[in-house]
């Protein structure tokens, strides 16, 4: 297979760490991108994320504030019954309004995903996480 | 292990399939997951994430939405230097953040990814997304 | 004058120091206050307040979220023109906001003004909310 | 102290009147906006206020996106016992960080509460905020 992943992940990803096909395949993320990129510049009538990206960057991160909200909101729920659809629905709608967002600006979600591989393979997740936590708070 | 990623790459869109090995097998969300879901019960001091399930549901919620704050944030410096890296940086937060919210509570990865197929599926995520907006403003 | 304040605070205040008329009469967060409490339960169609009191709980929170998100955003733009205005309004908005939920929860603004009274009385305000700070973040 | 309260009380509802007295005199929040400028340029470990200035905006904005979640949170547990504290408690937070904010900015709450004055008697608060929240979502 001739497929070559490198110009994919920008160069972000560790070089010592073998590169991970399994993200830089044609997955949900980027599929779902390649839709959303589709309506980029289209009718706002004709589709919700065409209106969304003719409205502008202010409506589509509203949107991201907004779904983060209902996420949290649906985990409150937990004790209601049907919480756990809700709550996967509601995640579903802060993960397609992120590649919104993404695209809106022009970075793959394999970037966002080459991020997250990276932490995990320099240093832990852990380490990292926390690392960008305690700066957020000191 | 036996686990062969060829499936992954070779399936590849077999839209009339009601599941998609893409995102069904070990992807970088899944893994996450694994190792978040190690950290359940573990003594606070030793990691991230451990401390955060030891601190409960709403410190995890508080860090989600926190994170998408910190997203809409880094999106607002589009016109600064190095604000690309910040978004990646930022996103890959919220989403790990995600994961391990969505670990706290017991659902997969894949249960979100399988929801955001569906709606590819079934009716285009256009239509699904605007029933679901109209729905939260109406 | 015959005016008690002491109801109207609800016993919230530090006894010891002195009721402050200046925050107990009819100010402007009581006179919104008035006004929103006489919507409750209006035709949905009457008025944008007897609208959201329809949809409920959640639809005002989630537009308390959003608000905030807002001010965010108008500060984030504080580089551009009209930024203070818009600054301002956004402020408005999530103060009124917050006056349409605590009145949906029946607690009055003056429980909260009391309770801002309280720490700048008690400890100052800055011992506590550092306190408080602390308290999210340890 | 000479400070005598009676214009506060009688002035009443000029609406004639550019400005309204009421909120124009040394409210709370105006009390709470003397002491957070007071700490401006302080020494970081000084206070919490003077803790926030010195991380910069960023910060600050963040702090009043946390506390509008957690509003939001507090508001969710109205379910359970002690809930109204909390929430009495969470509002006064998000206020209190709004107005750290405003000064961050220079801009005084009077300005604000100007703000919402204007909307009840200009077209009444409904109608304002009815147009506010057909723009945002239109």
């Amino acid at each position: 297979m001739t497929y070559d992943t490198k110009p994919i992940l920008d160069k972000a990803t560790n070089a010592s760490s073998p590169l991970d096909v399994r993200y830089t395949q044609d997955n949900i993320f980027m599929r779902l991108t390649k839709i959303i990129d589709s309506h980029k510049g289209g009718d706002p009538k004709s589709s919700y994320v065409a209106q969304l990206f003719h409205k502008g960057a202010d409506e589509i991160l509203k949107k991201v504030g907004e779904e983060a909200i209902e996420v949290v909101m649906a985990a409150k729920d937990a004790h209601l019954p049907h919480s756990r659809e809700n709550l996967i629905k509601e995640v579903a709608d802060l993960w397609f309004h992120s590649l919104i967002m993404l695209s809106y600006y022009g970075v793959k979600p394999n970037n966002v995903l080459a991020e997250l591989q990276r932490r995990e393979g320099l240093s832990g997740i852990e380490e990292k996480a926390l690392r960008k936590s305690v700066r957020a708070t000191e």
